[in-house]
C-alpha cells in the first residue's frame, strides 16, 4: 500500500477524529507546532467572553465565590490529574511551570536535611537548569551534579542526592525517560523525584501514582491547549501530607481567611499555591480541559505513535539525500509526540515551511522540530507536510531567512 | 453647606468625572471595593476578545512576535513605572505580588552577603509575611524581625539587617509610611528597601526613584482595574543593574532564546521576569492601563482625600451613637484610599449593606472596610452609603448573616 493509500486508511478509521471539530484550526495552515502552542478548541472564547463581562464586569468581588474563582485552581488540577495518573486533589493550578519547579525541587531540598545534590542533566529544559541555578545561587550549599548528553543521570544519584529532577520528553529529541525506573533509582537512594511533564501532558499517557513520583510539575498551553502562557500544574504525592515549600503565599495556607500571623500548608497540592491566581487565563484552561474530560489516552498515544512514525517513515523514502537527519528515537516507546530532524539550513527551511502553510519550529543551532498533536492532526496532513519539505529541498526555494518565533519549548 | 449640597458641589467641579463612562458600573450598586477587586474599563473585553479570538486562534505561535506577546511584560511595566515615579524600564509585570516579593527579599538577602534580619512588622498583609516565612524556612540563618502594631520598624534596623519590607498602606487600617524616611532609615544602616505598593498604586503618587528605593512590587487588580488575580509588578533601581534573584527563569535571561546552560540575568526589572507569561490576564492589565496614560495623579489624590474625608465626616454626623470607631487615620497626609471601621457586628453589616446595593468588605476580627476609587465613585455616591449605613443601623435590620466574599486584601 502507497503511504498515500496508508494515511488516509489510517485517517478513516481514527478513533480521535471527531476531535478535530472541537478546535478551531487556522486556514489553508498544517499545524504542526501544538508542542509549543496549542490550538483554540471552539468553545474556549465563549467562556473567556462569560468570565470577563459577567464575572468580572458585573460580578465583581462577589465572583470569587458565585463564580467559583477561588476553587479554579483545585477543580482545574482535577481535570489534569486525570490525565496523569494522579489522585483527585493532589494536582493543583496557577504559576508559571518554572516557578512551580522551584516549589518542588526547594520542597525536596527541605525534606532531606544534610543532602545537597540536585540531580539533572545538561540536556534538560533551560529554564529547568535555570531555577536549578537560582535555588542553588540562594543555597550556596547546594551542588547541581548533571549528567552529560548520552549519559544516565540515574548514575550520578548517591546518598548525598535531595533530588532527582529530570524533563520526561526531551524538549529537542523527544526521547522518552522511563518514569518507573528513574524514579525507583531515585528512591533506592532516598532521594526525592520531581518529574516535568510539560512536554508530556494530553501527548500520552503519564502514570505519576504507579511510577510513585514525589513531584511533578508541567505547562497546560501546549497539549492542553489551555492558552497563551497559560497557567502551570504541580503535583504532589499524597503520601506526603502537608509539605512546605519556600514560596508560601496565603492561596497555600491552611486558611487563607484567617489572615492569621503564622504560615501553615494546606495539604498536598493545595499547599503548593502561592498569590491570587490569574483568572482570566486559568478560566481558558479550564474550559480547553473540558474537552479532555472525553478522551481516552491510550487512543492519544497510538495515534501520536502513528502520526510521528509515519512521518519519519515518509521523510526517509521521500526526503533522502539533502543532508537531513532525524534526530528522535526510532523505537515507538523511547519517542515522545514531536520529531526533530538536524539540518544545517534548518532556520531558513521552517521559514520557508511557514511560507507554504506547514508549521513547524526551529531549536539552535540545526533542529527542525515538528509536533503532531493527536486531537487535531491528521495522517493525510502529516504527508502533506513531508511533500512540502521534499519540493523546498528539491527546488533549493527554502534559502531564504525569516524572523525567530517567541517562546516554544 | 449641607453634606448633600458640598458632595453636589464636589462632583459638579470633579476634574476625573469624565472617567466615569469609561468603565462599566454594576447597575444599582455603589461600588466601595475597587480597593480589592477593580471594575471593568469598557474596552478590556474587546481587547481580550481581539487576544482570544485572533491573536491566539489565528494567530498562534506567531503571536508571540506578530501581537507583541513576547513584549507585554515590559511594556506594561513601562505603564505602570510612570504612575509610580519609576523611570522606563525600571518596571516588569508577570507573576503574583507573592511571588514578585520573594524575589526581591531574596535578591536582598543576596545582595548583602553577611546580614541576615530582615525588618518588617506585623500589620504587614499576610501573604508578605507567609513570604518571609518561606525564604526563611529555606534559609534558617534569616531572622524575620517584626515591628508590634504601633511601634516603629525603622527602630528594629541594624548593621544585621539585610532588608527592610513594609506595605506603603495598610490593608487594614490604610495608615501610609512615609516613603522617604523609612528608605532612608533603611539605607542608613546599610539595609536594602522593599516596598509592596498593592495598595497604593492608582490610588496616590508613588516616587520610588525620588525616595531611592531599590526595590517594589505591588498588584494591578485593585485601582488598576486590570482584573481578577491581574499579574503583579516588579521595580528594580536601574542603578542596581543586573540583579541576581533565585526565581531566574528563562524569560528573566538576558538572551531567553539562545537556549544557553548558565542563567545570566538581564539588566533591572526584565531580569525579574521568570516563566512565560499568562497572556490573557496580561492583555486585559495592558488595555486597562491604557487609560492610565491620560491621568492626572495629582488630581486623583485631591479626589481621594476629598472623598475619604466626606465619608468620615458624614459617618461621625450621622452614624453616631451606634457602637461604630473610625481606625484610619483622620489626618489626610496619612491615609491611603479606603476608611475602615470597627464595629461588633461588623461582618453581618457588611452583608446587608451589599443586599442594599453598598460593596465593601470585611476583615477580621470586626473592620468594616470601604475603598473609594477615585475615577469612578463620587461624593454623592460616598453619602449614600453612609446614608444606608445610618438606615441599617437605626432600623436594626443588619442583624442577619452572609457568605465571606474571596480574596480582597
Amino acid at each position: 500500500m502507497s503511504l498515500d493509500d496508508r494515511a488516509a486508511a489510517l485517517d478513516a478509521t481514527d478513533p480521535l477524529a471527531g476531535f478535530r471539530d472541537r478546535f478551531r484550526l487556522p486556514e489553508n495552515v498544517i499545524y504542526l507546532d501544538g508542542n509549543s502552542l496549542g490550538v483554540q478548541p471552539r468553545h474556549v472564547a465563549e467562556r473567556v467572553r462569560r468570565t470577563v463581562e459577567h464575572e468580572w464586569a458585573e460580578g465583581l468581588i462577589g465572583s470569587w465565590n458565585a463564580a467559583d474563582w477561588i476553587e479554579l485552581p483545585r477543580t482545574v488540577g482535577d481535570r489534569i490529574a486525570a490525565l496523569v495518573g494522579a489522585a483527585p486533589g493532589s494536582v493543583t493550578v496557577g504559576d508559571s511551570t518554572s516557578v512551580n519547579l522551584f516549589k518542588c525541587l526547594a520542597a525536596a531540598i527541605m525534606q532531606r536535611p544534610g543532602r545537597r545534590v540536585i540531580v539533572t542533566e545538561e540536556t534538560n529544559f533551560p529554564t529547568d537548569g535555570y531555577m536549578m541555578q537560582g535555588l542553588a545561587a540562594l543555597r550556596p550549599d547546594l551542588e547541581i551534579r548533571a549528567a552529560a548528553p548520552g549519559s544516565d543521570p540515574a548514575a550520578l544519584v548517591d546518598a548525598d542526592t535531595a533530588v532527582v529532577a529530570l524533563t520526561h520528553v526531551d524538549y529537542r529529541t523527544a526521547a522518552l525517560h522511563d518514569m518507573d525506573a528513574v524514579t525507583a533509582a531515585a528512591h533506592a537512594a532516598g532521594a526525592m523525584m520531581v518529574w516535568d511533564l510539560s512536554h508530556s501532558t494530553g501527548a500520552l499517557p503519564v502514570d505519576l501514582a504507579g511510577c510513585d513520583a514525589d513531584f511533578a510539575v508541567g505547562c497546560t498551553y501546549k497539549y492542553l491547549n489551555g492558552g497563551p502562557g497559560a497557567p502551570a500544574f504541580a503535583y504532589v504525592a499524597p503520601r506526603l501530607g502537608a509539605v512546605r515549600q519556600p514560596l508560601s503565599g496565603w492561596m497555600g495556607h491552611r486558611d487563607p481567611f484567617a489572615f492569621a500571623g503564622a504560615y501553615e500548608p494546606a495539604e498536598g497540592a493545595a499547599g503548593f499555591l502561592c498569590g491570587s491566581p490569574q483568572i482570566l487565563s486559568l478560566a481558558a484552561v479550564d474550559a480547553a480541559l473540558a474537552l479532555w474530560d472525553h478522551v481516552d489516552m491510550a487512543a492519544v498515544r497510538a495515534k501520536s505513535v502513528s502520526l510521528t512514525g509515519l512521518f519519519m517513515e515518509a521523510v526517509e523514502a521521500e526526503c533522502g539525500g539533502h543532508g537531513l537527519t532525524i534526530v528522535s528515537p526510532r523505537d515507538d516507546a523511547r519517542r515522545g509526540s514531536h520529531v526533530s530532524i538536524a539540518f544545517d539550513g534548518g532556520y531558513a527551511m521552517i521559514q520557508a515551511l511557514i511560507g507554504r502553510g506547514v508549521v513547524g519550529d526551529f531549536r539552535a543551532p540545526d533542529l527542525m522540530r515538528f509536533g503532531f498533536a493527536p486531537l487535531y492532526v491528521s495522517h493525510l496532513e502529516t504527508l502533506t507536510a513531508v511533500r512540502t519539505l521534499r519540493d523546498l529541498l528539491e527546488t533549493g526555494t527554502w534559502r531564504a531567512a525569516g524572523i525567530p518565533s517567541g517562546p516554544v519549548t
